[in-house]
């Protein structure tokens, strides 16, 4: 049995909910991959705008019992209803522009290609700390619908019943209930990754979870794509020219967001060696307050983390929240040549709101040290002069999906261009994206027509468009 | 050391080149790693029409070689020569048209996202079919080089000669000879899938090849991409209303194409059960000869899948051709009902000059069998009467990359709208492409700028755009 937790009391509430069985994965699956069939060619934006408008008309029960659940609060919970149906509409509008479908016209050749869903089942992991937005109602469930593949997600245990009523509150706009599967339980997750019909699997989670599916995706007889957004760090760099005003408040407040239990929480700071600015970023950290982590396991983890970590300076410490899972903030200091010296080990991410100030003298020093860290989602630069900003922009290109100016890196806008995806171990497959208008291309493959006649080519390729998509005619 | 053959006397010839060490492919990753940097910002059409240039200038002395390698005759050769340069010079009209770039800018979250190439080195398994178009000249290494990756390839060792002297016209046009690497030898190519520094890998070959590769891959730290090109059968429908005028001629032609040689070979054909048409069939191949195939272990496997296919009812055979690895062409014949019982077994690829004539009476039926196909890259249908072929269509789009209309597999147009891959064991990535436009895609990955000062961004994502390159702002 699944049992709900509340993170306020640490005790189970609720009846539970059953693992699913084997025969249960199997005919989720099997019923997804039949209701595939007639959604691959429906028409569905009004579909995902009806399920947009669904989760927003059901926002008040969602957010109470994600609240129960996950302790994140009504006014985080319900922007995220908001922003889950925000992506369902992103990609009602993604659908009606028609150029995802790449749709490209060689004349000479006659040959004319674009883009298809693939033919079969997208298996999703959900995530723990988005509740909604990567969750059942988030962005893999809605781009791979978008794309015009039925989904099967396995529900993350810290929210099960989050992910019932989710499922619920979208299958009542879907024109096939069978077009989104539920499943629950570890065994469940692995029978979900080796079922045949499943060509393509999402997952947002920690690098051992992400390593753990791969190695069973790795044993299947048909390779299939395995997207995981897994572990970041998210270095921060604080450049001389920086303006000081707002720093420590903007670091702090991005660091505490959520518990910090984002994949974009800013986990590394590098500093001038400046006394004062290393006392003021200390000092907005000792302001802070911490709160309940979502699970046991998560602050289990964070604590680990924490234990880590204390072989560094201790620089400051938030003040520990109400409830039984809540933890407190902390930030450590090291200097440049300690940190450098103790790569990659010291560089892992610690999920939760803790972070590294790591204080340097000479740019020159550490753009070399940025080009050995690992893989992040985000790398963020402070300075006001763009110049000094160069060679450190470079290093940070080559090893961040999102580059961020004066900003801070938690908060992922969901639009057009937005890219949330990088270098391993940030994502298996750093050329996509999980949030965003190009999210819906993990799930399409092209398909190529040789002389085929217009009565059969699909009218997105047609010489008369009549849908009217992009249309590329050779260069 | 490896030995160039010739296919024409089973003999070796010339000195042989050394297998190259582990030190050898360090330093020749680690110098292309190297090269990488400045090749990633350098301005790329000129030097890929300088590189398409350097190969027509000295196609005398590339064919002549690869045609004691391979005795695929002087025709074909320097046709595949022109091929090879024309996938350059395609490469350079790509990066002009600057479309692959995908630049997007969201105005209102400010965030302007656009393809960069993946920092490191792109390694090339190069295939023996090909020893132009798919090898060191092909077009993995046009792609990547015009992406902004440096290429190490391993050289196929069935024309160890033609991809030397390939590296060294190439060299001759590159700003700096280390973007392009060539490894020799089994050992050599296992050190390089490895190797830190190789962040994505281009294959064509076989389906043991390539599982061979990704299982190496599988045991990096790092995961990285894996484009591999494998079997391919290639199904080819004639519905009862296709014209039989020319049909079995056609059939021939592309069957025994460069001795049967082809990725897009026509390893399956449907026919309707019609004495006449079959008849017609076999006898358009018993007109047909073989000749010498590429290598020993290639001729050899095609016998492997002759006595594989024993248990069929042999149609026809053609002529054996000269030389000491010739073959001769054979079709085998069996009905839909055996066919489908012996699945999947009995429609595995049989590289070389054969293929089975697989009879049916109903076409309900037959689209039910080619439901339960593996994926191929490539699927065809005869037929005059459009509406008989729909059903047949649908079946057959869910299984292969490309779709034919009374038309034959082989003969891939490197254009725009190309696409080369397929469904599992077709590819390993069906939604790339190793031919056309759209292979540029294998070797970049997007990154976005939040927030980021005009005078820092890449000059394709400024407002003023002064490259020109398409934007799409938002929708």
């Amino acid at each position: 049995m699944i049992h709900a937790y509340d993170p306020r009391t640490g005790e189970t509430f609720g009846e539970g909910i059953p693992e699913t069985t084997d025969a249960g994965v199997d005919a989720a699956v099997e019923a997804a991959d039949a209701a595939g069939v007639a959604w691959r060619t429906a028409s569905r934006p009004e579909v995902l705008e009806a399920v947009a408008a669904a989760l927003e008309a059901n926002v008040d029960r969602l957010w109470a019992v994600a609240d129960r659940e996950t302790a994140l609060g009504e006014t985080r919970l319900r922007g995220e209803v908001a922003r889950a149906a925000g992506q369902f509409r992103l990609f009602a509008d993604v659908l009606r522009d028609g150029g995802y479908l790449e749709a490209i016209i060689s004349v000479q050749a006659d040959v004319r290609r674009m883009n298809r869903p693939l033919h079969g089942v997208v298996g999703v992991f959900s995530a723990s700390n988005f509740p909604f937005a990567f969750s059942v109602a988030g962005g893999d469930t809605a781009s791979a619908l978008a794309a015009g593949c039925p989904v099967v997600v396995k529900a993350h245990p810290a929210h099960p019943l989050t992910s019932e009523l989710s499922a619920e509150i979208i299958r009542s706009a879907l024109p096939d209930p069978a077009l989104l599967g539920l499943v629950h339980g570890l065994s469940a997750g692995k029978r979900l990754v080796q079922h045949p019909d499943v060509v393509a699997v999402g997952f947002t989670g920690s690098i051992p979870g992400g390593k753990a599916i791969q190695a069973l995706i790795d044993e299947r007889e048909e390779p299939i794509p395995f997207y995981g957004e897994l572990g970041s760090v998210n270095p921060v760099v604080v450049l001389p020219s920086a303006a000081r005003e707002g720093l420590a408040d903007g670091f702090a407040a991005s660091l505490t967001l959520g518990t910090g239990q984002f994949c974009t929480n800013p986990g590394l700071v590098f500093a001038p060696d400046d006394a004062d600015l290393v006392a003021s970023l200390g000092a907005a950290v000792a302001g802070s307050n911490g709160s309940a982590m979502l699970s046991s396991r998560i602050r289990e983890g964070y604590l680990q983390g924490l234990e880590r970590l204390s072989k560094l300076t201790l620089l400051a410490e938030g003040t520990q929240g109400d409830g039984e899972w809540a933890v407190a903030p902390k930030v450590f200091t090291i200097d440049l040549a300690a940190f450098a010296a103790q790569l990659p080990s010291v560089a892992e991410e610690c999920f939760g709101p803790s972070s590294i100030v790591i204080t340097y003298n000479d740019v020159a020093e550490l753009v070399e040290v940025l080009g050995r860290l690992d893989g992040s989602l985000t790398a963020t630069v402070h300075a006001t002069d763009t110049a000094e900003a160069v060679p450190v922009a470079e290093a940070l290109a080559g090893k961040a999906g999102r580059l961020i100016w004066n900003g801070w890196p938690t908060g992922v806008a969901v639009c057009w261009a937005m890219h949330h995806g990088g270098p391993w171990p940030a994502s298996t497959s750093p050329e996509h994206t999980s949030v965003g208008a190009m999210a819906i291309r993990r799930w399409l493959r092209p398909t190529a027509y040789q002389g085929w006649p217009q009565e059969l080519l699909p009218a997105e390729l047609r010489d008369d468009n009549p849908v009217g998509v992009p249309q590329r005619i050779d260069g």
